[in-house]
């Protein structure tokens, strides 16, 4: 085959691996589930297709469960599931009301019985029970804002001031154990920091909340103040976690579809973070330094890059890594570089991601297009699109970042 | 050893290696090296220190020599050898009447002689002899730059007025043969851009030439037009070729010292060229997604990275590369990335690079200096003046491009 139909195929089983369905099925298949007792919660965006994913799988088996998802996010009845639609980015009326069922479901359990917990993002705002009103939690966090707080500095409050953060929901539902299936949609994949940590031990402390409480002079109630000092789990010894979905199973699997196919895999990171376009050329000498292998070789890196606007052309950062390897492969054969986010949508654009090869930086001259002014420009979309450069896959529910490969074909013979 | 003391060894090792005189003696003793016969010429800044080891090992074998460099960098006789200080970057009558004495020298040896061809940068300006007059090859690059000509098409131009460029002087050594050992300072070595290539044969055509002379309407006179019909050497029999202290030998040599010190290392890259800070950000990217190794590991990146300045601070590329690699590893422990200039001298400053681990980013903050400030204001070199980062290694007298490498050191036991 050709090495741009393996990129084709390696993108295929990348984005597979990392469906939220796909990554529910893989972990639960792995945990020892017991005949009775099992009960399920999921909360956030893909909350729909990881319960459904998991009724399915668990069958008979279920007890019962809550579904917290966005609004249009449910795709229909779930067998023994009570489905809610609640409010993202800002949690409503509704989101309170589906976390009061789930809190209910896991109450009074006992040490046989399983929740299994399904975690996707958005679940900070979907899955919420204040302790105090919703206009004081509004007023604290606009006021951390503007005073320059940091994101760790808010939770360390919000965790204090909610039912279900910092590790709270797993301590409700002791003494039963949790399984929580995490579908990691951050960089380096924080516990604490994702849904905000229902299941996940809180490592801030109540002294260091007061000093913020303080240093920002915060407009506390004196119920607020309260729950200040009260400790939030430190220690939750009945709650299994399995990251699934994350950019480490996306790098992960692209591997292994590229070695399945022949290539030598390496990957060099999964935690990319730098300007998309220097990226690009970063991987292309990489791979022009590896031109003269006797064997295919493929090299990933998986993260998500930034870019810094200059123009205000149409395209993304994958797009613009891609574009941006262009000219370091030109003239080489069978090669191939390729950037994919994992949600099928590439900045603003109906693309997923680029392509490039040896034959694309004459291609983009024979158009009169300059690949240095295209990204001056920001407008990858429209070069790659002359170039037939475009990546298609379709939205695919999922955001666990993006994959870049460069791939170098050697025939067997 | 610390994983600072080893990073201070590869260095040396690398430089080592790299030196004009290390890699002259390397490249002559693995060469065949007749009795008698033997003859010299040497081009270029680094053809004092080339052409003294050379006479060095060749001793009694060598019949006589022709060394010619730039003004000020002869540092005294060498035994059967004239030298020749001329104009850099401009040719002057020095360049010229130093350019005879070599034609001269290797003017009806036989075919059992050897000329022994020593080439360094500046060579193109050093070794010239025109076929027309000065001025009029100055009017005529002057009219090609104006006309925003590329590097290409005005060496097509310029190797058929001269008597030595575009493979010529290699001509006029045969039926000698030539052993050239080019010490390569551009990206690639591409050899016939290296000193104009008098000893490589010329891929541009004549027909080529008359094009170009069309396109630019060059002001040529009669003699000059006659010239663009005579064909340049399109084979070399008599010729052989090594390139010596090119960018990749230096990554080579890194490695070699890497593995000795017990890392398993990996070259990334040996032709970087995206931006420094960029590049620095994806090592350390590299680097964190593999901290978790039990072997020690090294990977390494040449080239030559950019700096757009944004700021008027102080600091060089290879600094800035090692500065923007700091947060990327914040906190890891015997771990650093580095990266040093071949010349020793890293912009505009007493340093050769700059070096980075774990605690440098918290030495930073405790210093009230952020990353992403000192590198708006391109400032590096003081930033990492105060946290112990700067390399000092002095001028090398060389100059094969840059290395960056990452060491994550693990104990054997």
């Amino acid at each position: 085959m050709s090495v741009r139909s393996d990129a084709h195929t390696i993108i295929r089983a990348a984005l597979e691996a990392c469906r939220p369905d796909t990554a529910v099925r893989r972990a639960l298949e792995e945990y020892d589930i017991p005949c009775s007792g099992v009960y399920l919660v999921a909360i956030g965006k893909a909350a729909w297709q990881m319960a459904s994913c998991a009724a399915e799988v668990l069958g008979p088996k279920l007890n019962s469960g809550v579904v917290i998802t966005k609004y249009g996010h449910s795709m229909g009845p779930i067998p023994r599931c009570t489905i809610w639609e609640g409010g993202h980015p800002v949690p409503d009326e509704n989101s309170f009301q589906g976390t009061q069922a789930a809190m209910e479901l896991v109450k009074g359990l006992g040490q046989e019985d399983v929740v299994i917990f399904l975690v996707s993002g958005g679940g900070s705002s979907l899955f919420e029970k204040p302790l105090v009103s919703g206009e004081e939690i509004a007023d604290i966090t606009k006021v951390m804002l503007a005073c320059g707080a940091n994101i760790v500095e808010i939770n360390t409050i919000r965790k204090r001031l909610s039912a279900v953060k910092g590790g709270r929901f797993a301590q409700l539902c002791a003494p039963a154990k949790v399984f929580a299936i995490v579908l990691s949609d951050i960089l380096g994949d924080p516990l604490d920091m994702i849904a905000s940590g229902p299941a996940y031990p809180d490592r801030s402390t109540c002294s260091q909340a007061k000093e913020i409480a303080a240093k920002y002079q915060l407009p506390l109630s004196f119920q607020a103040r309260q729950l200040l000092e009260q400790e939030t789990p430190k220690d939750l010894p009945n709650v299994e976690t399995v990251i699934t979905g994350s950019v480490r199973e996306l790098c992960a699997a692209a591997a292994a579809s590229c070695q399945s196919l022949g290539y030598k895999p390496f990957i060099l990171t999964d935690c990319l973070c730098c300007e998309a376009r220097e990226a690009g050329s970063f991987l292309a000498s990489i791979v022009k330094s590896h031109q003269n292998t006797k064997e295919s070789l493929a090299f990933l890196a998986g993260g998500e890059t930034v870019v810094h606007l200059t123009g205000n052309g149409l395209g993304g950062r994958n797009q613009e890594l891609a574009l941006a390897a262009a000219p370091g492969i030109a003239g080489m054969k069978h090669t191939v570089i390729f950037s994919i986010g994992s949600d099928g949508t590439d900045g603003p654009t109906d693309a997923g991601g680029g392509l490039v090869d040896g034959e694309t930086l004459e291609k983009l001259h024979d158009a009169g297009l300059s690949v240095h002014d295209v990204l001056t420009r920001n407008d990858a979309y429209h070069a790659l699109e002359v170039v037939n450069g475009l990546l298609h896959t379709g939205p695919t529910g999922t955001n666990v970042n993006d994959v870049a490969v460069a791939l170098i074909q050697r025939s067997c013979e």
